[in-house]
């Protein structure tokens, strides 16, 4: 892997055609990733879809259309209309086989034949980003899908074999030092984790901090739960996230610039766990304060 | 204050019934502490009530019925009819003189003229809490009136000093560790904290490892805006916080405990800011995990 990894996040987004009335996969990024896998679309990825690193830099969105996203929280089935048009989007770092890959078709999949066309491919040059002009503005965050969030990555890492045996599980919750020791993660699964433990004791100060210093202006936050598949014993795989919004500020300037480089990242990237199906997948804007 | 500072919390549950229709004032709080400034009722409690010590060890709830409080968040009168019964109470550290000040009575206020009964006297003995077989239940935390929060506290006290011209201001989301950090402030205000610095180091600890080690399951949350009265030029004074619930779990025993301690003390003290007039109210129960 390392010597792929690149400064430059590729996001290809694309749209989903079926030929024919479709019943989608659970999770429906299921589509997009059988393509890789099959070498019909981004073959390249292959090796990075199956890899079982972790905090892997890849997101597979679910699909859908605007901010609706076909995630079902039961058993129902996900019948789509032949015609329909299903966007979704693929980001990962840039490596130079991909350039060639970007290509449209018609595909045969498990999940029936679809005409793929790509919209457009966003480049983040994360050597090269421009964050000026940002002490007047909040950050909000948008939650697209759910955010699997695990409270016990803001352990001091000096602590972590102390409380190795203890498993608190997913936080509902956020606070805004737990997003952004996740975002922080984003961003470093890019530059290529040299030296792990350097990393998260950075981000464990980032959140202590960025807790201490930000305010919350508002928020609309719920608990969702979503199917993710299923089990060898063919049951119901489900997750518990969270959804809708959060707005902050960050008093200090140079915590807020790193947060708002992290946020963007992971606007690409996805936040939290289960990012590879399409979970956790954000949005980020700078709103002006009053 | 300090030598009067007792182990023993007390909180007097009291109502209120207007002999005539009134309208009571913003936050109606003030009823009681009229009460109190005036020598009618608990006279002793007067020398706290006009304290301006941190944390002060004080609750003067709203007056309401049931969850329900007059706490105005636009400028509209609050009548209350005659013979309306108005609950309240009042919670303080045990002091010798109080005991014979708890008289019922009928009493003129610049509000109107008000009957008082006393309902019940809670006692909290803060060395004698038993705390046993919780690690089956979550803790449930009520935030019945705003809950104003102010994010640097979780700064580590050693960083005080460099961050001390930075002012987040209010955080409305609670983190599990902003609240504690909270809770446990009610309990040294209470032991008459001798030593600030090791109590903020202390905090600061503890709310970082509750943060790490809690897992949220559930949570109701909004902001709220609520009046707290007008300033010197008449113009309305506004505060906002949250109200909802919360409810999760620490997976760490001796973190849980005391998390818990602290927060039976602020079921009785209140959370965060302007307590004395009744925001912060919050009741705390534990909820069988499932």
């Amino acid at each position: 892997m390392g010597q792929n990894l690149s400064m430059h996040i590729f996001k290809v987004n694309y749209s989903l055609i079926p030929l024919h009335d479709v019943i989608l996969p659970v999770p429906s990024s299921k589509v997009l990733k059988n393509l890789i896998l099959s070498g019909k679309f981004l073959p390249s990825l292959a090796k990075l879809v199956e890899s079982e690193i972790k905090s892997k830099p890849l997101f597979i969105s679910a699909l859908g259309n605007g901010e609706f996203r076909y995630l079902s929280d039961d058993d129902k089935i996900m019948n789509v209309k032949a015609n329909s048009r299903l966007n979704g989007f693929v980001s990962f770092p840039y490596i130079d086989e991909v350039y060639n890959e970007i290509s449209e078709g018609v595909y045969e999949t498990p999940y029936g034949k679809f005409s793929l066309i790509v919209n457009s491919v966003e480049i983040l040059d994360i050597q090269r980003m421009r964050i000026e002009d940002y002490m007047n503005y909040n950050i909000y965050v948008k939650f697209v899908t759910p955010v699997i969030l695990s409270s016990k990555i803001l352990l001091p890492p000096s602590l972590k074999d102390r409380y190795k045996n203890i498993k608190p599980g997913f936080s509902l919750l956020p606070s805004v030092g737990l997003i952004i020791a996740y975002a922080y993660r984003s961003y470093y699964s890019i530059l290529g984790r040299t030296d792990e433990q350097e990393w998260a004791t950075r981000a464990f100060k980032l959140s202590v901090l960025s807790n201490a210093l930000a305010k919350i202006v508002g928020f609309n936050l719920s608990p969702k739960t979503v199917i993710i598949g299923r089990d060898e014993k063919n049951n119901l795989r489900k997750s518990r996230g969270v959804v809708g919004w959060i707005e902050f500020n960050i008093a200090e300037r140079k915590i807020k610039k790193m947060a708002i480089k992290c946020f963007t990242i992971s606007s690409y990237l996805g936040l939290g766990k289960s990012r590879g199906i399409g979970l956790g997948e954000i949005r980020v804007t700078l709103k002006k304060t009053k």
